[in-house]
């Protein structure tokens, strides 16, 4: 099958499988946002709404929407609520 | 839909409707600037006007007009008083 | 063979080998994560199940499914139960 | 429009207008480079006229000409005089 | 001769004549790993086995298979007592 | 008039100009070269001549020949001598 | 001349001229490998025989044979007592 090396979960899928979802995402720089994902592509650039930003572990305010860019990422995590 | 590999917001649809609009934008190095984004690229290099430049936390002045490089780019938020 | 510079192994059959499997991942900044390889791509980008998450030795908690971003992968191995 | 995503402004054309004015370059490492732009390319390489070098907050000289590597480009400012 | 740039030896040659043999692997972050190489691929990605890891000098325990990302590599050295 | 998006100079027009002149060249890390260009490619790999090492202001020594990789380049300045 | 952007001398040519000589070459992270070029490739990854290793000026040890990932590399000088 064409661009999936094996039968296993395709990763991206689980960014598709998130949209509308809450996800933690963890970016470079000791920083993380947990958030609604709203959308993403193939490089990884993420869409999150109502975005609380926590920097060294400290919550450090709220953005209804955030661009974050791909390269910066760390991890991706849905939500520990979620259901898949 | 090629290009999209969802139904979800495409990331950089978050650039386009923000066009003429305040946008926050953090960069790498602690530094941000908050200005209008005038244009931007499919390589995140961003156009902004009126951009205030902020260095860990303090305002360090006002460039009219800024041309910030994609690659440094860790996220861009609309601003606040945003609607959509 | 095209692709394969060498009769030996190739360095993502190791991954295709772990599928369903418990992984160490080791990535920059000092963390690692070990938990169930569940997919991967070309890239490494990397989906684990039961994610615990090591920061410097400790552990900081467990993820239900995490997204590891292969730019930050140093390295990946199949845990040492593991029969192939 | 190929290769413009938006009826917004085209970040390089900031370049193309900044032909021969004053433009404040700022890279890695804590430096700048104000001086007049006499060229660049599709890789934000560019080429500057009378640089004058701010390491730190201090000038540090200036140079005839220099080119400075795309790559370490953080941001490009026309200077606040210009007019477009 | 397309892809060799001269009569000299080529760099992943070095990697296809120590298969199953000893090698050290020196990565970023001053860690080494000293073991068997059992694969390789055109991006330095390494597979080791009985990978002994080697951080600021000291020996922190063996990993009975190994995906290191090419990425990360410094150099690969065949053991001392190797003969080609 | 394709490869060139402005009446510009082109930037590696810089370094056709240098060849055989003195150029000096920052390279990341605190480190300079000043020597005579004898050669550059596209990826602003230089090769220099009679190339004095210079690290955090001061004088390491002399190189009959140097090749230095582009990436590292910060950036290159024709010496002040230079007439064009 | 395709693949050469001028009359000078190509980087490359640097390398290939000092197969089977003794080169300096400099690494990032306060490293250089002095020994004889047995190969190289266009990314600059290099095959050095009797490399000598030098960490913060201190010679650490000889290695046979050693593959230095192009990557890394800062830059790469014949040996003085070079002749061409």
């Amino acid at each position: 099958m064409p661009g999936n090396p094996s039968s296993a979960a395709r990763p991206l899928d689980v960014l598709r499988r998130s949209i509308e979802k809450n996800v933690l995402v963890d970016v470079k720089g000791k920083r993380g946002y947990s958030g609604i994902l709203e959308g993403y592509d193939v490089y990884m650039n993420l869409v999150l709404k109502s975005a609380n930003e926590i920097i060294n572990g400290e919550s450090k305010g709220v953005y209804d929407r955030i661009l974050v860019r791909g390269d910066n990422v760390i991890f991706v995590s849905p939500s520990k609520g979620e259901k898949q």
